[in-house]
């Protein structure tokens, strides 16, 4: 109880709460521009405008800070995953709501995405690591069971290992991290809308797929030549 | 010439290759063991078995080693790419060889690749964010025209913004710098074949696809129970 002794007892949680908040901002803010192993408990006190002593009253150490700032996350993630998974559903259905429910955190949560997936795995203590690669895991283990149960219900094609084809879907959507800022990309939905069909149809048009039972077989155009370029040098 | 006043000037040349040829495998599996942010000079130095200032003589800095080893990685990716775009071939011939080029070299440099993709972006000097940042931009810009090209030969489908789309492949393809590892991961063979028929089929198997373009409007199954699981709580 570190403010019972304290004489503003009364008025202590709210302004604290706050104040939490207002560390997390700052320190989510510098963790994303500067990276987490760049980034000193001095830095977030600086941003803050209190001094390091002070921080410690809220965190102590930027571990800590880590934490509060990608646990949230993770723990959405996985949330939203498990009502995904046990709704009855088809599997290209659970497929689609699987991605929008990875997706939309990083229309909301953004910064917050980007530190769990490049700053979560490197740095921190090893207390952080093997708790991060935990949650990380069970959270791959779930994409596979997404697609081993469509396999098995003959709902999505066995083009391979699941845990490979669960590996694929997950990187695509991590790889927002790197480029999506939301407010300058194209909106998340249609970023769903996309990755969904692609995953989903694939990105072969439907008539030249001469070998395939139900494609509309056009004549074969294999030998069509690309379209002509501009040497660039 | 830092050797021109020395002794050993005839033999240098060889062993000196040899031996900065060491620093940079040492510097390589300490950068990915650690993270490159928390990794020092004196760190590779040990590893290595010199002094921190024979290493200067290779070395001016970490981020020249950062360079040594990312560079060529860099170059490898672009060639290829460039050399898959400037032939005359289907545009799903030229994903397949474009997911080829990126993934085989996961096999022989998984190290190299995953110091790239996960440190390139972050720690260094500012020069060499700005110089990364350039390379990786035309890398991915070759990858949009690959879609871009596609689309107007009527060989890719138009499932949204070439880049976004780009940016899915690209997203798929890095993420192995996560999880592959050659020693025992599936054959990096069979991971591009996974991933190009992901990519070009989609995970929708073609029975499934009644109603194309939209499937998923297909007479609804949605009352259709998954598959029995124990559950695990």
């Amino acid at each position: 109880m570190p403010s019972a002794d304290k004489p503003t007892v009364a008025a202590k949680p709210r302004k604290s709460a706050v104040r939490r908040q207002e560390i997390l901002r700052h320190a989510t803010a510098l963790f994303d521009r500067k990276g987490y192993a760049y980034t000193s408990l001095d830095d977030v006190a600086q941003a803050v405008g209190i001094k390091r002593e002070a921080l410690y009253y809220y965190f102590r150490s930027r571990t800590e800070i880590l934490i509060a700032i990608v646990g949230p996350q993770t723990s959405g993630l996985i949330d939203g995953m498990q009502a995904v998974l046990s709704q009855t559903l088809p599997a290209q259905e659970k497929l689609r709501l699987a991605i929008r429910n990875h997706l939309q955190r990083f229309d909301r949560h953004c910064l917050e995405m980007t530190i769990f997936l490049r700053d979560g795995v490197m740095g921190g203590n090893e207390e952080l690591h093997v708790a991060m690669r935990r949650v990380w895991k069970d959270y791959e283990s779930m994409w596979t069971r997404l697609i081993d149960e469509g396999k098995a219900a003959g709902e999505i094609s066995d083009l391979g290992d699941s845990k490979m084809i669960a590996f694929g879907i997950l990187g695509m959507c991590n790889w927002l991290a790197r480029w999506y800022n939301p407010r300058k990309s194209a909106p998340i939905d249609s970023i769903i809308d996309t990755y969904f069909a692609m995953l989903s149809q694939g990105l072969q048009p439907m008539h030249q797929r001469a070998g395939e039972p139900s494609a509309l077989t056009a004549p074969a155009r294999v030998a069509r030549p690309s379209q002509p370029r501009k040497k660039s040098t």
